[in-house]
């Protein structure tokens, strides 16, 4: 057994009893974003979380620790995603990938924007010519540090 | 001559002359972001956005007609970036791009968060535990046509 | 259970039962082309097309679910196809890519075709030399957003 | 010197001169998709339409002999293209390849669609909901053969 | 079941039973060529074909539809092929490509070689100083279609 | 200076004067195809051969020189070719790879057919329904060794 | 200019001068693996450090400039190293990465390794057995947020 | 079976019995950081050592002698690593990468850093800005032999 | 059933009875390099040597027949091997290529070392610092035709 | 200027002046395997061993300082390489590796063969059916250390 397998029992179950990742969320207690990444093996969760999301896909005790364990992360079967909606955050990252790096030394020096001290909000955005994707990313920045 | 000429000649001329990405796009009256994409050769300015930037930079009237062409987007060198910065934006795509799926799918069913009708905004949050850069993203959503 | 599974016992039962392509649009109700792709694990059904399909390839109730998920897109083992047919037309996207682009541009300015509202149709066009696949594609145009 | 000097040329002096590729197309007398083509260094021309296009964008003669030598093809930097709008194209062929090719076969049966004997046609087609790029690709099958 | 299950039974078949791929042509009445790829995968047969496949490996009824199935095809795991016999092909095509490129259209002016409307006959060739593989490619000149 | 600049001159001089691969033979006294090879930089020419090549192209007494160095060999600038008459051949290559090896090895067990103890012809095959590229390849059998 | 010119006359300049990088260090006060980095365009100056390393590789004031913007960094050729030196790192992470992940997780639970609020120590350690390279990373180990 | 069958089978033990790679490693004697990278098939352990591990994760007869045998290594299942923790150590060869080798050779000339020779430490070190991951690697350093 | 099923059958076979390829290659009687590839399947055996190493391994009369058939050969999962035995060959390839093709190219003129009429043996060789490997390769030279 | 630079200066030199390999090692007093690496750059040399190369190639006194530095190693251009005679290397390293793997792990345990405590030598060995290329390889035996 391996994390993998956790995360294909997790989305069979969505499936089959048609579960809405908000819902999971709310029981979770957490924001529909970490809870989502956890369910689709990406974060860890502790043993209470475990046992919340084991109860609403029908998971073994086993299969719950496998959730409080680190996955090896990383999401996506190739380096360049072939899915149209994933592909068009690369297209993002590839189109605007120097615009962002130029307006964050701008305005921070030199130093990332974490990853992993990292929240992410999407949200409907109405709007009369279509709707829109609202999407807030917020990192720590951390500089890069001299020694 | 092509756009990446033009491209360097701009980045040169900024790093002599100490000029902001900030001012740039003061003066050409548009977004930080997309004033700083167009001036890496990512987007297309107009005539009169043209000779704004060209003036800024020192552009001949031929450099200033390459602005004002479409070009061939994408401003990688390599398909996984290897700069710190922007690989944070990969790895956010990598980790979290079946989330983001999953996430927008629920919401809007199947189609995708648009990459062309879109807008980026880079902030400074300022935090106690170390400020955070802010960025929100927004998309049309484009659902897919049945036919 | 997962997708491709699915995708596997439509292409079984259609090869075992002898299915046109053609009967199952015909039943949907919609094209032969988005028909054909659903059924390929590209496109998502609503339960009432789900039904019709589920019937004529046999399927179960939980399958039929799965034809309602979004799937994960991208219909190819390689980056660079190695079926001949296939290949042609990735073909046709490297050699004739930037004239594409030139020509789009040259009309409708910065932008692009649209992949998602977007219909494709496939025709045999008699002629005396050898008949021709005919195929219409129409993609709405979407202009880069300045802002 | 070789072809990619003699494109480069070309595409500089279109830039400078303001030049329209469906103006290229109606001096040399076909269609400006197959004359773009052949400007931008993927097809081949012969001596009269060398001389069309050298006149037009200021070749020497040694540079008209090159449009008239056969180009190596392919236009893209990458495997997978990078650029937005010639993305699209790489999609549809990704997401729909394996339809295309059902759909193909299950017409004609086992062969392919030229991408030799081939025409490709690029229209603007109005819509209020937005105008839409409208495009004809027309490949004589070519049937496998038995031997 | 898929197209390459019946091709790793036939291939399977053919060990146990000791049958060689010349008897197998000889039984379908065509090249030993075209009836050895269409066993491993590559080519379509019609009904008749496929009862004498079938009869001669073992196969069901709906093993021997996938025969007349059109397969996905490309029979190698690797772009560049790792088997020896295979990469000196791949070899002769790096090594030798541009200069088949140049004397096919020296003498045919720009076009391909059909590698559909294509046969190949592979002999052995009596050597005093070693024996020789002796291969004939036949393909039709596909000329560039101007339009 | 290096080989490729001496390939450049010669194919530069090739299309500024207009000369035939195989006129360039007929002086050399060898085939067109070793011939062409050696003159885009994939053979070793001996002195005297150089020499003649030499003349033809306006080639320096150093830059004969280097005619007579074994070259760095390989002649595709990418692993897949994107010329489509070139890559014709690699899906030669490609889907009937397994075929070629299955009937080489039925004939003359383990080994390799040479590329090195190898010769390749290209001819014109007139055929009433069009003319076909026939092609030769003869290489020695060379069984793998017991030790 | 780019960042690229001005590391490659430093390198120049240390050649022909014979400088060491620990000489460099000193006189910037900082410590040599810091430092070493700066110069090989990874990191970036302040101006009185740029002005010290201006002075002692003899770089123009626009040069030293360019020490002072932050540079895309990645430093290899390619995403496997084929330098024997820096491929044992690689080779490091591909043997011991996830023994790295997994005792890394035991102690501190799900998070990184910081690879910018890191310092770098490399030290001879002498051994009779033959000397060692001694190198101690400390990198800020930061927690996954939750959120 | 094969070692990659046993190493599933520790993992799977270790979380269901919720077992500390420090505790199998001070029952083998050795320091974590060998033993950890044995048991997840990366060394090759001797027969009491290989009691031992069997011994703690229920490992039959058969399987504690593929743990004797040396295995295939490689941890990571593509050549730049997805994982973030993984990622960060990738990073600092590619950032560093040049760095470490110049500083290297400043101090002991031409060779390398050996990864066989070689020990790891991790340990986590306390800092009141936030615990930090000390890792000491300690190669001998093989000069290259002149011959 | 296939080659790989056979070879992954011998290696069970070969871990759980301890067996050596020394022993192996004696009872075959030939050298245990080509024993040991052929064992790994990489070499084709006939039928007595098949009956001898089937003896040894337990293999079944269908399981000989497979190790006389011509395998698809290569034995590394990846172009380039991660394992650092295996790699050191690679590296060996990759820093001394150019300079093994420089001096055979001055012995012997244009050609190659023979990888099929080939032969190597790996012995110990005692040394007071440290046992050393030593290899013979030997291949015959073939040199390129003219023709 | 960099090491490339030289390297490209001594092989210029080599043709023009048609220098053998055997007398550059003959004067240095070194293998004429080790002086054609250094001379191709991929081996360094110490100020006499770089006086008399660059006496040889006609090299000035900063280009002999390159000869000293420790260059970036890795001669091919690819990671698979094309060239035939050194693609043959590749090859026994890709058909040979998991044998070569397995005979030195039988004679000596875990460890790899040294690449860089090596040494290299090739010979003609005169063979009345064909003269062969014999290629002595020698290095130290590294067992991994355990701690």
């Amino acid at each position: 057994m391996n994390r993998n397998d956790v995360t294909e029992k997790i989305v069979t179950a969505k499936v089959a009893k048609g579960i809405q990742w908000a819902e999971v969320a709310e029981q979770v207690g957490l924001s529909k974003e970490w809870t989502t990444a956890a369910c689709l093996g990406q974060m860890t969760l502790d043993e209470k979380q475990a046992a919340i999301v084991g109860g609403i896909f029908g998971l073994t005790a086993e299969e719950q620790k496998w959730l409080q364990v680190v996955p090896y992360k990383g999401s996506l079967p190739s380096a360049v995603p072939t899915d149209p909606l994933i592909y068009r955050w690369y297209e993002i990252v590839n189109v605007y990938g120097t615009t962002i790096k130029e307006l964050i030394h701008e305005e921070f020096g030199d130093g990332i924007m974490s990853a992993i001290d990292f929240s992410m909000d999407i949200q409907r955005q109405a709007d009369p010519k279509g709707d829109r994707v609202n999407v807030v990313l917020s990192g720590k920045f951390l500089p890069y540090k001299t020694y």
